[in-house]
């Protein structure tokens, strides 16, 4: 495999970091595997010596380190986020496993940028930053003791994102080209259009959107229209606000 | 996966571990993968604090750890041995990928027992003991910086090796899912009020729907909303219905 650019659209995000020791291990982890873009989200403690002896040799990757407030930030301009999750009982979602959420990724990132995302050490993500992601992805272990380390995760999710990488390679020619999808900020467009939209039909009230809103928000999220399908929909949401304003 | 008797007749074997910390993030990456059974071989210190500080929630494993002198103790009664090795370009010796590395222990640990052997943190496995293996297996890694820590090794191996057991049960899926999907003829209805919907806001013309509808109905379907998500779409369309009779 060549590591001349390895995986430089997808980006590894980790959310409100508590041990700086961690941020460490999981860019040797990621340096390892050919990864090298972090982005943390609100991290407890960084910069700290910590993430210096823990990243080892990967400590270079250190200066290029990105630190942002929020998830939305952190995903900005990507067609696909996956988050990492204990296996969701109460949370219904797409579920990947560790093996197909490599070959997504890699497949998703030859048209453009994707996230890959964990959870804070002790308390994942909220639910709020899972209604973010496409797809979530768990990775299968012991029921009597399913605790990986945060970095442990890193290390095996890019351990098969590089494994569908190699894979791909070995067999070029029948990959074919993914669909386009939108990026976050067409979706968070889109979103303030329907809602404006079921406002104007006195569907939702403007001021108290309520649950309605939370609830197309996951519907849509978790359906993923393709960018041709987007199109179509906001095509609606304006006929439908132009036909409203007529009356 | 049942966990009651997790890869009893796998054992991992650890070459003169220097830092005893190191044993115990092994013990951590095996129990997630639910395994039990490590022999050292001439450890630099253990017991030690660090074992227990590093191993975490699988301190419980540290007391059946077994310690003996040579490579040749630990795997006695083995009918298969397979050393890690990074670097086996010079040591011409059948070489199997992580992933195969998964799949043969998993097949051949149904007829006997069998032993996955990581080298010493930093100098490996000497030539004596790696003449010792069956087999080496290497882990994929950046050519930039293939410098796995050994727990980190053991976290991908044994990973693989509940992911190879996983294929081999290849149970049909125990896992039902709790959430009400409408039935076939609620989402035919749903498309019959979208499609009037979008004739009374001239979005499509009546007649000739076109594209479109085909376009939604596969974007819709893909989506498969659940219950609750389609009565509030249905609800939507309710709305836009009488908004546009209303005018």
């Amino acid at each position: 495999m060549t590591d001349h650019h390895p995986f430089d659209s997808i980006r590894i995000v980790m959310l409100r970091t508590w041990h700086p020791g961690n941020i460490g291990s999981a860019l040797r982890a990621m340096k390892t595997m050919g990864f090298s873009r972090l982005i943390l989200v609100a991290p407890n403690q960084f910069p700290h010596e910590d993430t210096v002896t823990m990243a080892a040799g990967a400590d270079d990757l250190i200066d290029h380190v990105e630190v942002v407030n929020s998830l939305e930030e952190a995903i900005a301009g990507c067609n696909l986020v996956v988050g990492t999750s204990a296996r969701s009982r109460s949370f219904p979602w797409p579920m990947l496993t560790s093996r197909e959420c490599g070959e997504k990724l890699v497949a998703e990132a030859q048209g453009g940028e994707v996230a890959l995302v964990f959870g804070q050490e002790t308390s994942g993500m909220t639910n709020e930053e899972l209604q973010l992601c496409h797809f979530h992805v768990s990775i299968d272990a012991n029921p009597d003791y399913p605790v990986l380390n945060v970095a442990s995760a890193v290390q095996i999710l890019c351990y098969e994102i590089r494994q569908a990488s190699l894979a791909l390679e070995s067999q070029p020619a029948e990959y074919t080209d993914p669909v386009p999808y939108p990026d976050t900020r067409q979706m968070e467009q889109f979103y303030d259009q329907l809602e404006l939209a079921l406002g104007d039909i006195h569907f939702i009230i403007r001021q108290h959107p309520g649950k309605v809103m939370t609830k197309l928000h996951r519907f849509f999220n978790r359906a993923r229209p393709e960018q041709e399908e987007l199109n179509i929909l906001r095509g609606i949401l304006s006929r439908i606000r132009q036909n409203a304003k007529v009356k």
